[in-house]
């Protein structure tokens, strides 16, 4: 069996027809939820790429795996999925973006060059690359953001398109009505079509590197499909830019209250910029009917994709997996891009297509178990007829549901946010180490911890779904808040480093030093067998005490 | 300056003159904490060799590294006090034992040869090896215990020593009345002379090793001088095994009470082979005069080092500190060995010598701080005149207590043991993730964890410094141990792995990512300085989109 493994980058939980969103239709998304299984209560480990995806390809929470915010270099040595899966038979590619930052400063000290097979492999997250491109070429005064090179660039200039950076200049840039650019960084211009032919866009240029890919693998494969777009810059070209109009446009989800005696790191992110930005209509009414756009090219995409593999005879011996790293607040609470644990921002899509006959029970159904998405990690490995190394792996295999059973589950998800490099923790005025947030999850209460010395929010998704009504603002739900902070303690004990030995090693090592010779409780020897203590036995060899 | 850091394992904190020991005189030891400052509350972050050595050496908690049992490998990649040395120009050496177990497994998959000279530093912890040799060569029906090469048994063997296992045969053997071995292992033997000429023992055997390293050695040069007594086997040469007898024997600290319904871990504790041996009289009789010997004779071996100091004039510019690993119950509370956190096995002897005339001021005095063996890496990167990496390193340098200031400082110190290799984790039924103790210690209450569903232990040092009595047995301090949970908790969202980036680096990196072209709050380009945007106008380049 082989895995596609496909990400979208900031597509949000509810923008999707098989969500339920009321304008946007995503047929080829809901026939993948037709033919498997779709996750309604499915939590990133960070709201925001780098985190997120450190977290989703090492099966590991953020703070066991350290690479907190985006560019926190992935610390060499940690174990990814693609290790896992070639332990276990299975080749795990990359087509797309990881946002993975090397840790040049520690390969350098083991001595590890980025072009052996693997010094790549630490520098790309542990996946083999048939092509990496995370996006983001953006320029300014100091450079350019990415300092690595951009196939999509190389396609494009090679397609003809006259620009050093044409991702900036075309596929993210439409034109004005005095034919200057029209940066797609620029909300006001989020309506224009993108410059560039719609099968040039990088949506389609992905679909056709995984068709490449998969027309010569030979499998077992896993290839992680990874797709710059719905994320920012919010532009899309013809005929995707106006598919969808301001009337497409749910109202912002967010209530004065919330404006009332916010947390205070809340607050801080509800006057940042992107917040104030996506608190005007005309904004809102601008980015999401482009970001609709975005979706929509993306479900057609999906639909090129799945054609191929109906076409090739693939889809008997491809499980397929559509998530996303985060969502994108829109204007919800008040907020943009992501960062926070509302809905909006942490919950994110998780379809699961599993080909094989024991899956066919819940086909077309949904499951609202607590999901994290590190259980990929661990649901791939298992898919691949490993063995889940669990003292690695600190997610739980979906199989199970996938397959019909109803195990015993976490009882709440855990997520992490570091804004130790933004602007609120120059507002709030806190130390890197104090610009950390958890959020507690139970399924009904979720709870969002913050270091510093601040109080916790609390919201009831029961009786709050919309989280407008902070409840840890009063006493009254003081029980709950302890029992949600007992549960963040016992996680925080967890035993994430003891990576060296699994659990299995340790059973069967117990009573190992005894049979070696190591017995530092023997009185005259008579208390074990003598084959233990045969080595301290017999006529001493001479004697030197005198 | 260069530093001598001198390991002593299973060395009681109360097992020296200067610490009040009321038989064993310690001359060297005190005329040490004569010149320096003695620390009366320092903890070890595992009371076991390899986990509390882990700590030691990286500067980090046990379940910060995750090595938390003996023979646990350290991961690939951890980074210890050499690399944090060897960064400030000061080279790192290790003259004895470490009880490091190289991550085979993790260094196999980067490509790491053991026999390169990054591949032996990971292999052994850091250190470059003048001498290592982990003095446990015991042997049973599967063989040998450590599988390495013992450099004391090729000494001994090149002195003549006609054994293939002398470490075994004589320097940890005496010989009884019919000329047959009295292994060392049988504490009946405890008040036997070792049958080895005493310069030929494994305590001067080091020593000798240490003066030979210094004796070439240019310097700037920590040397980790890590002596493997009074460790078991308790046997001593001549004349040291006749120096006390069982009227130097303190009584044992332990009472009935502590008996009565005892914590789960701590009773499984009690009932085991080395605590059944240790509730003999006959054995406290023989193997503590044995440990007092062989103690004795490391303070002997300590002033052999001390006037080599000063005869080659080296006193003014050697910091020396002395310490242990963690220390040996010898029967206080109905146990033998260490593991669990009373007094007896969790606190150790930490003595300082700072050459420097800043130190003046504090020479002979002691310090009470909660101190903790983490903060020696970096005291020594902070001597080294290095700056200490406190995203990687999770101690504080020591230096402002030697140099008579009293900084803000740790609240309370956590200590760990994992006994999921251990006959106590099958007679408790527990899986090895559940075998995981937390001590957390304010300087007068102490409250041992269990995780697996079990109640805390709490004991008040003020009221009960002998530790008798354990409160949590009732609700009368459920508020006193809610707090310490608290400080757990606290301590269990530490920052532990966000070691690929320092705050420094964190903090110049702020606002980094909008002068490289990340602007995603921009509704028409207005909301900041031209310049930041100015890749992103001027005359589009020609038109796709039509």
């Amino acid at each position: 069996m082989n895995i596609l493994f496909i990400m979208y980058d900031q597509l949000r939980f509810d923008y999707l027809g098989c969500a339920g969103h009321p304008h946007l239709e995503t047929p080829h998304f809901d026939s993948v939820a037709a033919r498997g299984v779709r996750f309604t209560n499915a939590y990133v480990q960070s709201p925001i790429c780098g985190a997120s995806r450190m977290s989703t390809y090492t099966g590991r929470y953020v703070s066991s795996h350290g690479a907190s915010w985006n560019n926190v270099p992935l610390r060499v040595g940690e174990w990814t999925m693609g290790d896992h899966l070639r332990a276990a038979g299975m080749e795990c590619w990359l087509i797309g973006k990881t946002h993975m930052k090397a840790d040049a400063k520690g390969m350098a000290r083991l001595g590890l060059k980025p072009d052996s097979v693997i010094g790549a492999r630490q520098a790309e997250c542990g996946f083999d690359v048939w092509t990496r491109d995370d996006g983001l070429w953006a320029e300014g005064p100091d450079g350019f953001y990415d300092s690595g090179r951009s196939p999509y660039n190389a396609y494009l200039r090679d397609k003809g398109y006259p620009s050093q950076n044409p991702w900036a200049d075309f596929a993210n840039a439409g034109v004005d009505a005095d034919g200057d650019i029209a940066s797609g960084w620029m909300f006001a211009n989020a309506d224009k079509p993108a410059n560039i032919r719609e099968e040039d866009s990088e949506t389609p240029w992905l679909t056709q590197e995984a068709i490449a890919f998969m027309e010569q693998a030979s499998g077992p494969w896993c290839a992680h499909l990874s797709y710059i777009k719905p994320h920012w810059p919010y532009i899309v070209p013809a005929p995707y830019h106006e598919m969808f109009g301001p009337d497409h446009v749910p109202p912002a989800v967010r209530d004065e209250v919330e404006r009332e005696d916010p947390h205070p790191v809340y607050g801080a992110y509800m006057g940042n910029k992107i917040a104030a930005a996506f608190q005007q209509d005309e904004v809102r009414n601008k980015v999401i009917p482009a970001y609709m756009g975005l979706i929509k090219q993306c479900d057609d995409q999906l639909g090129v994709l799945l054609k191929y593999l109906e076409d090739t005879g693939q889809m008997e011996d491809t499980m397929i997996v559509l998530t996303s790293d985060h969502g994108d607040y829109l204007g919800d609470h008040w907020l943009g891009e992501k960062d926070l644990f509302h809905e909006q921002s942490v919950k994110v899509p998780l379809i699961v297509y599993d080909p094989r006959t024991e899956a066919d029970a819940t086909r077309g159904t949904t499951c609202d178990a607590l999901v994290e998405a590190i259980d990929l990690a661990p649901t791939f490995v298992e898919t691949a007829g490993g063995e889940v190394p669990d003292h690695i792996l600190e997610g739980r295999s979906l199989l199970p549901f996938l397959h019909g059973q109803r195990p015993d589950w976490r009882e709440v998800a855990i997520s992490e946010f570091d804004f130790s490099g933004t602007p609120q923790a120059v507002k709030l005025g806190l130390a890197p180490k104090d610009c950390r947030l958890f959020m507690v999850f139970d399924g009904r209460y979720k709870m969002m911890h913050a270091e510093g010395g601040f109080r916790p929010m609390l919201f009831d998704l029961q009786e709050d779904p919309q989280e407008f009504h902070d409840l840890a603002k009063g006493t009254a739900h003081a029980e709950i808040i302890d029992r949600l902070y007992d549960q963040l303690a016992a996680w925080g004990r967890r035993c994430a480093q003891r990576i060296t030995r699994s659990d299995a090693e340790i059973i069967a090592g117990r009573g190992g030093s005894l049979r070696k010779g190591i017995l530092p409780f023997l009185v005259d020897g008579s208390e074990v067998p003598g084959e233990l203590t045969s080595a301290y036995r017999g006529p001493a060899k001479a004697r030197y005490d005198t």
